[in-house]
């Protein structure tokens, strides 16, 4: 038997959970409460990001009452006998799987005020969420009609331990970047550490101690030189991942669990949320940060069992906005842009521009940097894969036909 | 028989040839010089984007005599009957294979003075060059060792021509772009029309006119909304794109043939530039660019022969600088920092930084935006595929072997 | 929540089970036990094919033992609403994932008096067997070192319920070629109906009754009209095959889990046998037989998420048998011979035939009939994907070198 | 540039080319007239195999006239520098094209005096031809519409000479099934030599000698020992094929280039037949037969530009026969029962039987052995690629519709 080293409870809170194996912060001193050997096969359950805040309804009550700063709930630390700092730890995800109790997920627009919209939070000012029905490897949402595609299922987060050094660096560049923003801006520019419903795991057990810690952990949002949030869709069954030690036992934790989700998860809520079972294998490369280079962030093979898609259709974009400016390689702007031309194409067929917004952040849609040196312009390709609709959504002389109707996100709260 | 509807002597300068088929610069007045029905299969032959600057040789003096105002030969322009402004023109790329005149490609980090390095130019600052042999459909360079891959064939530039209300909305926000720059930058932000060495193809026998169209003629550097240096790599043989139409006849122009490119296309003078043939077909979608909101950027669908690599080492790399400033949301330096963490993983192995530089740059890594909603990170991965080389590049418990010596790429005169 | 209409115990045998609900002859008076809707998505818990016969050791007692009229074990009938004789049967396979009770499997050379060795049984008459351990989605055997491969998971069995006109059918035929067989042959043709061991489902609740249909149920050995034992790798999860219906409701049964199999299965026991759990989604297409003329076999949809090997070293196999005998276009030889020649490379490496032999029959090799009109010969190719191993398989200049020494499949008694 | 080893001129037989650079048969005194060195790169031209019998027409006088006797017009032998009896020569596809001469091909239903109508010749004794016309990397053909696939080209031959023993041991076995056969039956049981329109290349200088070696030269129609007409599709651009060496130099030959073939080649023209340019590489392992145990049949390395179908509408065929009469173990019948499904389903969309059956002979479809080990069956299953239809081929509930109407491949003499 395979033995399960963090167990969940969708029915209690993580921080209900006794073995506090449950933290939504990074810090060194955030004790392991598991330890595993080299080679040895375990698996870990894992909440989803949020620990349980959506319902499965078809109302977005949940939505508005969302609280950004619990996320994300992770299973861990785990430390790796043997591992050291200056190592590198191979994490081997041998294989994810949904919750058994949780075969559903859910994609949202969140409020301005709860975090906003994402990526296109300007345009995307109404809440809306999605629910996504699991049946087996497949997604389906009785919200966004007529697409149904292969989940590329993965963790959001896979992660070690920062060193009290990098800690302080993290917060250090962090907070200079909040600082110099204009007058109230700051908050959205990053989310530095914040007392307000952290996790600290066994640290919690010492409420003096955790309440110290808590105003410097790290918020968990950004992807670091840890790894972290990447949010790399390509994670998935069976890859492996090259991630830095900063601290003995190299201290992993993984989480955010997504059933799938597109390049770049574009709405902030953007992946299929869901709670999720990860199957583990380490292995500790010694000295291998020196050996291999490995520094700004965490190297990985990805899986071998990503879905056959194979034709897409691919929108380009440039770093051109929509009121004509021309910007200098902005590669942030170019793959904007690509994903306003295939929201505006995909409601040319019916959807909502928050169904496209949605189905977009959600289907793993294929985002490359095409070039980027050919001044002022950089140009990012989105491809969606056409398959997953049930009808034929390329272009052709006819022009588009309206094949979605009357269906729609929730938006409006009960 | 397949008419060949425009041809190249790789022994002439595109300037001279007959028939003026050529021109390297987009304007609405260029006339085209050769019509083609729809439906109809036609080829077309195409110089290099340079007209045939580069030497197959193993120094750098043509790299230090380079004028970058001659990129890039365009072939065409090409009348599609029936074609009118607001149309959609669908151009399918049957084919395309190298010119079997020129069964090589070069690769190049060009002077500071003669155009720079590209995306990386302030740390290349030393001129490079890697020539590439083709055999079949594999590249080899003699330059860089103990790689050899598929080719992903393309042109870099699929382009109708713009309106003379484009043309000048263009003139507008680029010079906007180049005015905006601290002193002495603007030409380092954008390329302006740039009279020296304007080809107008068939324009070019009233030299009056040239000479005033070639004032206000666009360059072909940046992809725009009519398609243009794109430099899509996954444009490759049997893609078929969407083009808006913006003059009648659509005036289709082809060229800058990759016999292959990376992601990106790091060096300015990046893929491996050859000279080639491309079999097309055309057909006109009415009203398409309304019927299926086309305006920002063309669409496209990637050719279904590309090599079926499937394990890649990837690298990710967040918006952090090598100085520790953290930037927001800031994909290109988010590519930037994956780009440098590759080249360093690869001067493990021996490789010189200009090898590998040019090696990533050519050969088809793949490039993605992984995450652009977590705060203030955005994270971007750029993978190699790695049966490309002909020994083990995977990180492992003993820690990399110096597997190249003793060989380099050109980088000083004769 | 999914239902999960049938359940599995694996520390009980099957027919042990209070339900009912598993089988292993087909008769059309084996009642369903669980009835489900169309549309509706459901679980089904299957037993390894042989109910529990084989133990994860490293001793091959079990093998000796081995009662071969047990199997397969199925789980079903199961009546889908509305189905009638002349539809067919849409059997969406969602998921298939290993029973989390058995996360190991086997393959197995079975002696001559239980089964024998398979495909080449006359040549591999020591029994002979490998435990596969499951990490996540990929099969490791400590019998078979230095492979580790992703598992093609499927189960060997899907199927529907005869008519009695086709039952009559089937023994009417099977008993020809019995009989027609040379004296004591017979039993190494086909497996004619056999009481021993049958189980009924419900039917056994009426034991006379149970009696009398025993000795008519068609056991499950040979795949045929209604599917059955096909052992198709591919489908895989995500598939989707299509069904004749024979009796009222179609009355599908599933079984035979395969954790994965190369294309022939050629060992008899030969996929990496195991228990697992099935998510499954039907539809009726009324009058369907006839509509698309379905009436001698399935037909199917492959799953999306086979694993991504592109990589193969593959054996040709001609019709000349091993005496320098011509045989005339016959397509089993052509794949045997191609079958002796991989496993004679492989034991250039060090493996020892009994492990090429399961190797081949457990790892998702593919074989093709290349050619069949160049009379006399046919051609089969077996592709053996290389990136299974850990080592370079390719042939090269400087010949093979044994890399595997020393661990054996078990083979003989304790 | 590439060395062109072997030029072929479409306008002339290839019995009248100088250069003596062609043969159809197999004999280890036709002299090499090539010599190449170790990893040159260089091409070869070749026929198609019939040495220019096929118009491109609507009529089929040709195939009425078809001479059968002069295939496989083979461009060869070439020796290799270094090669010798034991070694094994790797020889590397780098690029298979079309010849730009012919950029169409056939594919034909033969009349049964003239060779008959391949697998299924009992049942299409009526003749037929389809005309493909290449467009770039695709295929369509007037005479079956709707259909528009990627050819996966390849040589139907590559082949080394044998030696004196190899071919007295391949006369001897053929002639042994030969005489085996019932009363007139030999000549379809296999072809024995036949001095009639036997080409010897250089040999043929020799008029007496040539006589000699016509009548135990041995036919090019199956594949053998030394490759020959295996007709394996996956041989494609970019492949590498081990073969055994024979006779000193190795002797290699190539030729009966396909633009594209269904696995099997059903029909007995059944490729797309062409003429075409093979660029080839070559490397000697010396004493490789012997190293890696090769000496029934070659290996090979599948190419890495195959086309990227995923979604195959897939028949399973077992071996009882249309007459209900049940066979044991005989694959080559489960193929043909699933070749007959695939027509019968094909027919249902309004495509004649001989369309059907000409399309999957030339389309790529993919056919497996599915199982070999379930007496008295085996199972095979023939895939088909859905997105090779301008139409949905999958079953659903509404049935199938006629999409094909009025059109058909010419099957009447003028």
């Amino acid at each position: 038997m395979v033995r399960t080293a963090i167990k969940v409870d969708l029915s209690k809170k993580p921080q209900e959970m006794p073995g506090h194996n449950f933290h939504n912060r990074f810090h060194p001193d955030i004790p392991a409460t598991v330890e595993v050997k080299q080679d040895e096969v375990f698996k870990i359950e894992c909440y989803d990001w949020s620990g349980g805040q959506c319902k499965n309804d078809d109302c977005i009550d949940d939505i508005y009452e969302w609280d950004l700063s619990i996320g994300h709930v992770l299973s861990g630390p785990i430390a790796v006998e043997g591992a050291e700092p200056g190592d590198i730890l191979e994490v081997e995800l041998l294989d994810i799987q949904p919750h058994p109790d949780m075969l559903w997920g859910f994609t949202g627009i969140l409020p301005e005020n709860r975090g906003g919209g994402g990526f296109l939070g300007d345009l995307f000012k109404k809440p809306a969420k999605a629910i996504w029905d699991f049946e087996g490897i497949y997604a389906r949402s009785r919200h966004i009609p007529r697409v149904k595609f292969v989940g590329v299922i993965h963790p959001g987060i896979v992660a070690t331990a920062p060193s009290r050094e990098l800690l302080d660096e993290w917060n250090r560049r962090e907070s200079e970047l909040v600082n110099s923003a204009p007058d109230g801006k700051g908050s959205s520019m990053a989310c530095l550490p914040l007392p307000h419903l952290a996790i600290l795991g066994h640290a919690d057990k010492d409420p003096a101690k955790a309440e110290k810690m808590a105003k410097e952990a790290a918020r968990t949002i950004p992807p670091r030189e840890n790894g972290g949030n990447a949010d790399i869709k390509n994670l998935s069954r069976g890859s492996k991942i090259w991630l830095p030690v900063y601290v003995k036992g190299a201290n992993l934790s993984l989480g955010d669990i997504h059933f799938c989700e597109g390049d770049g998860e574009i709405a902030l809520c953007g992946a299929i949320e869901t709670a999720g079972i990860i199957t583990v294998k380490t292995k500790v490369l010694k000295n291998g940060m020196n050996l291999y280079g490995l520094k700004r962030a965490p190297m990985f093979f990805p899986g071998p069992v990503e879905p056959n898609y194979s034709r897409y259709l691919t929108f380009e974009g440039i770093c051109v906005d929509d009121n004509g400016k021309q910007h200098f390689v902005d590669t942030t702007l170019a793959f904007r842009q690509a994903v306003l031309s295939a929201i505006e194409y995909l409601t040319k067929y019916g959807y909502t521009r928050e169904q496209a917004y949605l189905f977009l952040s959600a289907c793993p849609v294929e985002s490359h940097i095409a070039s980027i040196v050919d001044i002022p312009n950089s140009c990012v390709t989105l491809g969606i894969p056409i398959d997953v609709f049930d009808f034929n959504i390329l272009p052709n002389g006819d022009g588009p036909k309206v094949m979605v109707k009357g269906s729609h996100p929730p938006s409006v709260p009960k």
